[in-house]
């Protein structure tokens, strides 16, 4: 793209500059989001109406009619950001404190880019019935739930059971935000490449909640499943996986994915692919030149792992 | 106070305009509280500083050292505003989502007059176990917890297990709210008509959450129990009230209170009394004029319930 070449040590030295000015910018503003009157307080008489008695009115009102609570509260623009601290970001299983400064970003994010409302709650149990029960426990105060940072499998049995039981969306970021993001680069990639998605080889490198959705929703937009890939740190995905049985959603990508049914590694896989989607481990040199070189011609690569640290 | 007479018919019409207001207000601004950023955000770089990459240091360094959540997370100034929607306001158990315009409210008089970030959590279950299970599994995202409008006698015994089992703050807003403030207005107006707590009679009208604490703080700071009276709604409290073994709170005051076991109604208690803590039912004309004015010279009154309507 550029004339000028940079060195692997400059690339990570600037890589790294983030988390130095987090680690000093962090506890100067001891967290990143705040809740703050969005209303009009004048003076003492304005908290009659926000308070004790005029808010009495709004509350029967309420009661009389349910769905008013989406007139009278902020609950249509609330979205709650849920996660017990077991698969933040790279970082593996760090607990619901140490997750937090993740999900307060994630707060950061939605306001500033979507100017919706979303409050971190971090929550101190792994137990998947103790997370769904609290999470159903927590809908009146929100209009949407957004799961984060939970680890595989039960991030799908989590989801799943939020979405069969709740009457507000819910939705795990990791699986479909990712997918919406990389389906959307996809498209628009294709488009500058000229292939159409039904035809396309596609190389899904690790198979976590991310790849797993990606995988899906490609495969809802065209793509056929025999002509997907996924390799996980144990090899490609193919039928003869007797270790995946038990877990649920990459059995299946054993029976539906890898047409061919190539037994090998990453570059076993890559040979020839038009696609790759890595959600694997942060680099670099988790995946070589080399490899990416034996793909098709305009070969698309989305590296989807958190970068370096 | 005033020459200027005011009808009762006037006062009603001033008090229900808030409610008026309210019902406009509300639906205008679609909620009370926001969540926003706090911190600087200017462009896509600011991002890799509160999120990836910069954010995994802080996860790290959290996790290292746990204490430091409140050096680089909201905790330290954020608390859950916790309710079942079981006894909001004067309104009784009106669910979650009806009691949700008073948390939000909450939220605002924590921010606008304590600058404390304060998040509204109404809960949608009315299980006292429950209630404390999912409170324990929210602690890592706040620094305290105040509950709120929770009906009694779980009220109690939620407060003192969180208590128990909790490493952050717990408060029930209703107990230990009402009676701090109560106690600082006892304080005082004592000091104007030179009296002293430990000589004063005390009538408590209502034995809710509310006048229960506000009756064991003021006999903490020096009230004599025998000098207090409750009276509920089936009259005063005292030994024989054989319909109030069962609640701990309630039986524990018609054992310690009521000196002279005084059997009767609120105008038999008030009789020379010094000092009235009415927390029970919304006036008008609940407490009689003639009743106070049996009352002992410069007679203290607090009329704590919530005003019509």
């Amino acid at each position: 793209m550029s004339d000028i070449k940079v060195s692997k040590e400059e690339l990570l030295r600037k890589a790294n500059k983030p988390a130095e000015d987090a680690m000093q910018l962090h506890p100067f503003y001891k967290g990143k989001v705040e809740v703050s009157p969005k209303c009009c307080i004048r003076d003492i008489n304005d908290f009659a109406i926000w308070y004790t008695p005029g808010v009495a009115a709004v509350c029967k009102d309420i009661q009389a009619h349910p769905e008013k609570v989406y007139e009278h509260t902020n609950k249509g623009n609330m979205v709650a950001v849920v996660s017990d601290g077991t698969r933040v970001l790279g970082l593996g299983d760090i607990g619901p404190e140490a997750g937090l400064p993740v999900m307060e970003g994630k707060g950061l994010i939605f306001k500033y880019l979507g100017g919706v409302d979303a409050f971190p709650i971090c929550l101190n149990t792994k137990d998947p019935a103790e997370i769904i029960k609290t999470v159903q426990y927590l809908a009146p105060s929100f209009g949407g739930i957004n799961l984060e940072d939970i680890s595989q499998p039960k991030c799908f049995d989590i989801l799943d059971e939020l979405r069969r039981t709740m009457t507000i969306p819910v939705w795990h970021d990791d699986q479909q935000g990712t997918a919406t993001v990389c389906l959307a680069g996809l498209i628009n990639a294709l488009k500058i490449v000229k292939k159409d998605i039904k035809d396309v080889k596609i190389v899904l490198f690790g198979a976590g909640a991310a790849n797993i959705r990606i995988g899906t929703l490609y495969m809802h937009y065209g793509a056929k499943p025999e002509n997907l890939i996924y390799v996980d740190s144990k090899g490609t995905l193919h039928k003869g996986r007797t270790d995946l049985q038990n877990h649920r959603e990459k059995w299946h990508m054993c029976q539906v994915t890898n047409g061919a049914q190539i037994v090998g590694k990453l570059p076993d896989a890559l040979k020839g692919a038009d696609v790759l989607s890595a959600a694997s481990t942060p680099g670099p040199d988790i995946i070589k030149k080399e490899w990416v070189a034996t793909m098709a011609k305009d070969a698309i690569c989305f590296l989807t792992a958190n970068p370096i640290p």
